[in-house]
């Protein structure tokens, strides 16, 4: 075991994978060579469509111990995964790495394939129920997490290797060309695929909206695609739509939010040249957006861009003109999906362009103020969004680490949630260094890490209530107490990868 | 020295590398490995945006011997290539090679910079001036030529492995996003650069059009690219928007086009279900695209698509809804970049996803009838359109290797030119292979290579004068008896790379 910057302790092997700790959140300056994927000719496709999907199946020659990987833009509404990885489990197959850019409650039939040894490692986020049973140590292998960037960075430079990549596609001709924005699964963007399709050795894309050809924009370009299976339905389009942008009714919440929004203004950043801005889906977030808009509506600005999650609210600032563009990662509502396919100006981004830390610049250095939720936060700034104080792997990165490249990254949380303090002397998992977490906002305070010295100069004057996160975590402990801690084994059961592909931390086995 | 499939003798090996000779059109199955690009890392590229251009070509550290890139959406309008090189040359940089996608007549100042040995070797188009002093031997190395699709194929594939692209753009933003669709520069697309910025090591944007950040589409993306500098002019509007695109007036030529439309109506094309067509911008094209969509208009049918070089003929045919979509690969006049920006079914695409060989399929291979333009074609149905019957290189290849993958490939020409017979008894140089060129329109008569039985098939009962390529030929040297051949020394100076990578056939210097 060796320590990482952080002080965390990682392996220095493990499953004969020689690991690099984490070093500082932007020490790494790249090097070597990307992923050669296999090269084909286009004599070998002149009809891509299958049968079914037990056809193209077929046509892969999937083998015991591969790798196979999926995208998760249906969210909860899924039923790809589960309907393929029956099929991969119906034809015997064993010791398979599931390679997801997310799993969610849905997946939970997964577990039984865990059980069963049919999967034996994954490589990917897991919401839910799967990663309960990671934290329960039911897989022989040691899970990897990695951001939405984290995940692009991986398959791209060659450690994440996909053999086959099952494509969900709400829209797919019989080319091959995909995109989410029409159809009874439409999701909007879907371009979490696109490191699949570029860099698998197998791509199959599923369907249930097989149109014309040429389905523009081709998100996934029918150059990279194998094999099309038409099934009778991706997922559930209640569920793949989810139910969250709802902005939150809580007045603590509220307060948060507004402190958030005035925090933005009080630095200035609302009348910079190129202000933009990031906020997520969760309430506090669509509330923060709400009270942006109003902000900018007041002073007569529009920001140059937003990033997308795209929600109504987010969609209702596009179309008043209080924003030029929304830059779009996911469509977390059925009005983001009309928006993005009807107004120039709603525009896909993917994971390389918008978050992988190995290419040349990307989109979230560009986005001033990023506001983003979490579940524990600590003296350093360092910040948790996978397990709860109770030990439990229960979510994914997302885009997390990579959104913290923003230029004003702000935490927004309250300080207290179920009668335990958010603030913690040190977290119980490090997802985003502290040294990238640049403000915290509570219902009772705003604490700036002191690392940034420019944003506190321009903050002087500001009504907020400013403290350090050290007076913000007494104010939570006189109330709540110092919570217990969670007993874990000595087994490492899943590594977090840093967006470099460094290890920022470990989660280790419950103690259940 | 090898004969290959088409009996052309190829040399083992030239310049140090070893040649394949052409084995069949589709006998290549693909295999190996695409190319690897350098890691880069974010925290690299904080500013990209570089003082002048001297300032761009300094940071990429250029050494004699590399290999520099352009492409030619700017035609004969082209500053850029002149001015990257003259840098060069004034750098007191030797042995360079200039990997263009082509080059034109304005180019000619490259001559001296071939004969000072700044540039000993050319991989690329050479249109005029360059291509005869290459015909002349000027250059120490061996020409390499390829069509869109094999450049393409030979970047991925790491054949022709690029130091620096230079890419002018006629829209970038600060991040180097770039398109070719506003400023005073404007070309419409600009996809022949792609595969430079995915696969050179450094890759620098110039533009005289920086708009703000996003600039969309991003044709090329900002996380491909390294420096972008601003320079005064990409080059001369006049030029780059070029004045070919006139229906011939004369009456031989118009017949040609007559035919060759009554030709797709008569094998019941336009009445199939996805009936698609290609043709180019010269004067007998633009004359069979008219026909076409006035047979479309008198039967009320509509294209699926209509693949670009776009002119303001085929931008007519899309909004009278003769064509659903253009497929775009350049444009030829202002209509046609004004349609590409502002009709939603107007799009660009790219040698990748157009032409290349070496991916999961291309459009090539779904359009129904191409109509392409020929110099010389044999009694085998082999193609050149790379040499003049006098034996001087002259004209690139085009996307023709890779549009004769369409379902029918139809040449047009006339008989004689100047004199001479178009048709011969064997190429001066081999373009395309026989094997994918099916028919042969000329104004005395229609051949269809007799290989295409199912074609002859469809054409029972065509009014159509069809007539075995022989017996055109004889026609035509009963008029003008038979041609003097060129006299050729014996060194090789270039080579015509077919799509796959073999080598078709050779080019040798010309005794003069």
């Amino acid at each position: 075991m060796v320590r990482n910057a952080l002080g965390r302790m990682i392996p220095e092997e493990i499953d004969g994978r020689k690991l690099k700790p984490f070093n500082g959140a932007h020490a790494d300056h790249g090097g070597g060579r990307k992923a050669a994927p296999p090269i084909r000719a286009v004599v070998d496709y002149e009809n891509k469509l299958k049968a079914s999907l037990d056809e193209a199946i077929e046509a892969c020659e999937i083998k015991d111990g591969m790798t196979i990987s999926f995208h998760h833009h249906l969210r909860n509404g899924d039923h790809v995964i589960n309907m393929v990885m029956d099929k991969l489990a119906e034809r015997g197959l064993k010791g398979l790495t599931v390679a997801p850019s997310a799993l969610f409650p849905v997946h939970e039939p997964l577990v039984s394939h865990i059980e069963s040894g049919v999967i034996t490692h994954i490589e990917g986020s897991m919401n839910g129920p799967v990663g309960k049973a990671c934290s329960l140590g039911k897989m022989s292998k040691t899970c990897i997490l990695r951001s939405h960037g984290g995940r692009y960075r991986a398959i791209q430079d060659g450690d994440l290797h996909i053999d086959v990549a099952f494509i969900a596609a709400p829209a797919a001709d019989s080319f091959g060309n995909c995109n989410g924005m029409t159809g009874p699964s439409a999701c909007g963007v879907m371009s979490y695929a696109l490191a699949d399709s570029q860099y698998a050795d197998k791509v199959v894309v599923l369907t249930d909206n097989l149109v014309p050809f040429p389905n523009y924009p081709w998100v996934i370009r029918g150059g990279n695609v194998d094999h099309i299976a038409v099934v009778d339905k991706l997922g559930d389009p209640e569920q793949i739509v989810s139910g969250t942008t709802r902005i939150t009714k809580s007045p603590t919440r509220l307060l948060i939010a507004k402190y958030a929004a005035q925090l933005v203004s009080d630095m200035g950043l609302i009348e910079e040249p190129e202000f933009s801005f990031q906020a997520g889906a969760g309430g506090i977030s669509l509330a923060f957006t709400k009270y942006l808009g109003d902000m900018l509506r007041e002073r007569g600005v529009k920001a140059a861009f937003a990033r997308g999650g795209s929600n109504k609210f987010l969609v209702e600032m596009l179309e008043e003109g209080l924003t030029e563009y929304i830059l779009d990662g996911q469509c977390f509502d059925g009005v983001g999906i009309r928006s993005l396919r009807e107004n120039k100006n709603h525009i896909e981004t993917d994971p390389f362009t918008s978050y992988c830390y190995h290419e040349k610049g990307n989109f979230a250095t560009r986005v001033k103020a990023a506001v983003l939720g979490a579940t524990e936060i600590d003296l350093d700034f360092n910040v948790n969004v996978n397990t709860h104080s109770d030990g439990w792997l229960l979510h994914g990165i997302g885009g997390f680490t990579d959104v913290c490249d923003a230029y004003c990254t702000i935490i927004t949380a309250p300080l207290l949630r179920g009668r335990l303090s958010t603030i913690v002397e040190s977290v119980t998992t490090v997802t985003a260094p502290g040294e990238t977490v640049d403000i915290l906002v509570t219902e009772r305070g705003v604490a700036v890490n002191p690392a940034r010295t420019d944003l506190l100069e321009k903050l002087k004057g500001t009504g907020l209530p400013l403290k350090s996160i050290a007076e913000l975590r007494k104010m939570a402990v006189d109330i709540a107490g110092e919570p217990e801690k969670p007993e874990f084994e000595d087994r490492i059961v899943a590594l977090i990868e840093y967006r470099d592909g460094t290890v920022i931390d470990t989660v280790r086995q419950l103690k259940v």
